[in-house]
């Protein structure tokens, strides 16, 4: 990795078009032919550039229509953020959520210890997959604590469950214990998905407990390599 | 995604088997056909729970010799975490760096905005690649600005940069703003990491100020994509 090539010069130049609005037809770049004598380069450099900003997700390929600026990036700032209907909406999208499943069982081994509880301790399991302007980019398994939660079976999961727990159960989710592996996606994740098994994926899980350290949902979240950035703005003492 | 099937129920026996330390051999999995038989189940149905607990890093699959139990994950603290040979160490492991590349030169428009400079006010650029235990894990470019930082080409850059920021020059970084992307890793990037383009990476941006918010560095880092996870623990207000 020597000094920036060329075609980093030209990613730049071609961000630039994109953020200020400046193509011809907005959302889809022009011809590589014309991009290429515009820029005064040849189309390897141009390919280069452009599979560069492909790897990034600004941009996405359509077979024998060229390329289109892809819709921005979620930003997930996970030390403020809380909901996803929420921070979804701020961004100017629109969330979506569809019902998998929703049971209660007996805790395994695994989120009975995860949830501070006893192996066989009733627990909630939701299942969802959730949607960005109509775009499937996650699923997730939430294991819940029965106790604090009665009658839960009697809420709508289509919504955000921080507002259930705060509207009808007058619970405040204050700590938070986040973890975010790059993974590949397998089995019933990638079918859930719709992707090929093996397809690189982000695997977020989040404990969550009120102030007074009661846990009471534990979250695991497989989502779509491309969909988001993540952001920490952090100072330090 | 119905409930979870017997294969997640493996492989927790299986990641159970790995992290007590019960394995006949340390370090590697007992043949396919033993675990079969141990857990009574199909070869199917094993090998699935297999390439669940691969995609997750935990074992990996080497050509006619078995499945091997894979070293750790690092855990990334970014609100805690400054130096990557600190957090690196503390985690029992060995870090490592070599230097690329170091060169003064004048900011481009990109660059400059990120330090908030003018374009053409000098920087450095600094190229290094990062190990772990030996193995490669990470490529990064450090740009800095070269006002803070006179006669920087003077010191070594095979170590922590944030030590020599406070111990050489008085600096510390007291504010981040981090980015955490999953990308696919393209030319300069998956060559100077040894990957095929279009493997799948982790692209970490780190922007850092002193308290007085004078941004000294813009750090931009390709990991490959199954080295670590991230942790952030966060409390609301």
């Amino acid at each position: 990795m020597a000094a920036p090539a060329f075609y980093l010069t030209l990613r730049d130049a071609l961000l630039d078009l994109i953020q200020r609005d400046q193509l011809p037809r907005p959302g889809c770049l022009p011809a590589e032919r014309w991009l290429a004598e515009h820029f005064q380069t040849t189309r390897v450099t141009l390919r280069q550039a452009l599979t560069q900003l492909e790897s990034e997700g600004v941009i996405y390929r359509q077979h024998r229509k060229g390329w289109f600026v892809a819709p921005k990036k979620l930003v997930y700032e996970p030390v403020q953020d809380v909901s996803f209907t929420r921070y979804v909406t701020a961004q100017g999208r629109v969330p979506q959520t569809e019902v998998l499943g929703f049971v209660q069982l007996a805790a395994e081994e695994r989120i009975a210890h995860q949830l501070e509880l006893q192996p066989g301790d009733p627990v909630y399991r939701l299942i969802r997959r959730r949607f960005i302007d109509q775009r499937l980019v996650l699923v997730e398994r939430v294991w819940m604590n029965a106790r604090y939660l009665p009658q839960l079976e009697q809420q709508r999961f289509d919504q955000s469950l921080w507002r259930v727990f705060e509207e009808v159960y007058g619970i405040q989710l204050i700590d938070k214990q986040i973890t975010l592996t790059p993974t590949a996606l397998q089995h019933e994740e990638a079918a859930a998905l719709c992707v090929t098994p093996g397809s690189p994926g982000l695997y977020i899980t989040r404990r969550s407990a009120t102030a007074q350290g009661e846990v009471i949902e534990y979250d695991e979240e497989y989502w779509l390599q491309d969909v988001m950035t993540v952001r920490i703005t952090t100072q330090h003492a």
